[in-house]
């Protein structure tokens, strides 16, 4: 694929040499993000934000990266607000919505919806999020969290790791699209670990073993993280549980705290989490003493997002090569922010 | 009027020469609309952006046209957020937030709340829609519109063209400013297609023949669109009927098609609709298999709502001729967007 | 206290000397904040506005001042779109969001959840009101408004001047926190009108008794505005009742207006409200009438909002010295506006 002009949809859209350019270009956007220079190449651009489903932290996170590359951002966030009510197609929404921006970001509770808005937009789409479908930037800075994390513990890529993904395995967007990825990459040894009933559904599980990875799956935490450089732990998702009840007999299921990790982790074994992690009694997925491991690498994650986003804009507008041209020094006091 | 200063309330404040101010202003914005150049000239101007009813389109379209413009914009969305639930006035309320920015933008439920506000308003006020009320932007970038496909098609202006108007001519705000509009011009003749319910109020009918215009009401769809340069359909306007009952016996009672199109119109016949059309089976009332018929003019017409909204933005903030000065070439990608 | 990376959460946290600095700073905001000048200062700056409460006034108060600066703001205002609603910690939350901004103005429903967020966040955070306990930016406004009201009038400054707070003083945010300044100047008298049951609360009495203010109580009006310098009436804070039937006891009962004002009061009184003020019949603690008196401050006691927001600003990321560096002549139309 192209980049300048393209919609980014699904990460089924990319071969591995666009994701080790999207994580070249995020590498590049490091200054920017961390607010020891600001760039004005998108000095006059406009992101239409379009939340359709509530996502404090996606939405934040695209406009900010926008924010950081010198544009604008107009925001809806509220469905109810919207002509959609009123009867008007998607199609319709989006010749319109597009004649007001640059590029899109949008997300949707609904499958296949961004796809379908695509499609009649005039400039770019980027799906932050489409219901239990896609969620493709979400992806990208996992993967491009897990590089960095192996190449500062003194691996040389992602191709040979091991990871352990632990919890709700079945509905987690966000894992789905994980394994995905990995099938892009050699010698990749994958622990599954869930309740039966929350599995990861055999179709991921056959792709990424005909793709030659490693998959051993298990019910047992203590199994699953012994050998592995990261630990992915994910959230209950309960919204998409029938009931409350349902939810809650998983809920707490596997908990990760700091005698967990020293009892059974390698040394230096990566904490992740997509998050937001539940941090109420009953859930705890992931404990609070492990605030203060330096392994602990959830908020790292979680400012990568912004250096993946900012790369998407740059690559599907093309002004890679300008951003540093138009940048200097920032002015304003942030010692010992990071 | 003077423009530099000046609230924009109502159609009826304008003479037939500012009117023609204003579309050669718009011209003026297709660049920067259109994402060729952008612009600083409001570099360091805020425009309030007061929705105190839901509108994403209207909403985004002022403050896309703010930021094409180089202006950054403060949006309220929620009348429920707002200190009028504790019982504030009015009129404090926009002596307030009239210290908070440039120019204000306002859409209120209640008919002729945002004169009130005017009023009592420290800045420039522009009426986004105060309920059954005026809309004087949209019935400007309708014209707009009707002028320059007219202009492509041959004509020399707006006078002597021909347009039906058509479905709920009783509630709809946008064909109540438009007819008003339409009486500062020469030759026009208006066909009125509306249900005997739902016919145009005589007032405005009244309007149009002592303006001299030529109106002919009908209530057949066929009639009224032989013989016409534009057509104009319009949703029937739900929320203002007693029940949806009633509302229903009207949705789908005219509906526009290729079909009827192709058998009925003269050829090149303009179609426009004030949007959201509804699209849901039952109303129809623009037939999306319009959809690739090249006088399809609905999101030309959306888009020339940002160039109208853009040129009262300059015009009442007096920059017109500062707009190119502080311009420059847009530097990302932008191919085939228009 | 440095200024330079300071979060800014209570007024207890300040000395005189730091109140004198910020109205200083705030005073050489006046040119941006009337719009003669723009400033570029803080571009490429993001400021995080998390509003998880209701608050149009202050929300775009912050705005406003961050865009005046020539900085971007990103915004929150719907505690429900929040991952808190999904079980995340406000550690986790402030760890993540100060990620996406160079500051945070926040407001919270819950007492001290400001300070938490703080204790968290990688970057400065100004409380904009966390629950019944604190709003600092409001007492700071308040104060300087006064200040300024008095040296119009001929006093040198703050020390020495006589006021009246009157209405809701249990309940009133605004009120504790100003008695609390006022401790740090010498020689003012402060009348208390309130009906026994909304009393000011006996500890702030004491506090300023032991720091040598003369504090004289009443719950008469006509008694208590008679020979002060300055009223400052307050709204009854209905939501923080039991019941309405409760707080329409109290609302109404102190009623100033422009007869009561020519009889009791002393020529040039000044006459402020945190506003919103209850224009609602059956409430009308500041009647109307006086919206044409010289002496009415309560909108000019709003615009001093943005020009001691603009001054935390620029004291908290250090670059008071900047703003005039970066500036430039507004040149827009701004005629009759202050």
């Amino acid at each position: 694929m192209t980049f300048a002009g393209s919609h980014i949809l699904s990460i089924g859209q990319f071969e591995r040499e666009e994701i080790e350019r999207i994580f070249q270009v995020a590498d590049q956007m490091k200054p920017y993000a961390q607010r020891q220079r600001i760039t004005h190449v998108l000095d006059g651009a406009i992101l239409g934000s379009m939340f359709f489903e509530p996502s404090t932290r996606t939405r934040v996170s695209f406009g900010c990266a926008f924010n950081l590359l010198g544009g604008h951002v107009r925001e809806t966030t509220d469905i109810a607000s919207s002509a959609i009510a009123k009867g008007e197609s998607l199609y319709d929404t989006a010749r319109v919505l597009s004649g007001y921006s640059d590029v899109i970001a949008m997300r949707h509770p609904q499958s296949g919806s961004v796809s379908e808005f695509a499609s009649a937009s005039r400039v770019p789409v980027i799906n932050g999020g489409d219901g239990a479908n896609e969620h493709p930037s979400q992806a990208l800075l996992d993967l491009y969290t897990i590089k960095n994390e192996l190449i500062s513990r003194g691996h040389e890529g992602i191709d040979g790791f091991r990871i352990a993904l632990i919890g709700d395995l079945k509905f987690g967007r966000t894992v789905h699209s994980l394994c995905k990825l990995l099938t892009l990459f050699n010698n990749v040894t994958v622990h599954l670990v869930a309740p039966e009933e929350l599995k990861m559904p055999e179709d991921i599980v056959d792709q990424m073993r005909r793709a030659k990875l490693t998959v051993i799956e298990s019910d047992s935490l203590e199994q699953g993280i012994g050998k592995v450089d990261i630990t992915y732990s994910t959230r209950i998702q309960e919204e998409r549980f029938s009931s409350q009840e349902e939810a809650d007999l998983y809920r707490g299921r596997y908990r990760l705290n700091q005698a967990i990790y020293t009892r059974y982790c390698e040394p230096n074994t990566v904490i992740m989490h997509p998050l937001p992690r539940d941090s109420r009694e009953g859930a705890n997925e992931l404990d609070n003493d492990l605030n203060d491991n330096p392994n602990l690498a959830i908020f790292r994650q979680a400012d990568s997002g912004v250096l993946v986003r900012m790369a998407l804009f740059v690559l599907i507008l093309d002004v890679v090569d300008q951003v540093d041209e138009y940048s200097r020094k920032v002015r304003w006091y942030t010692k010992s922010r990071f």
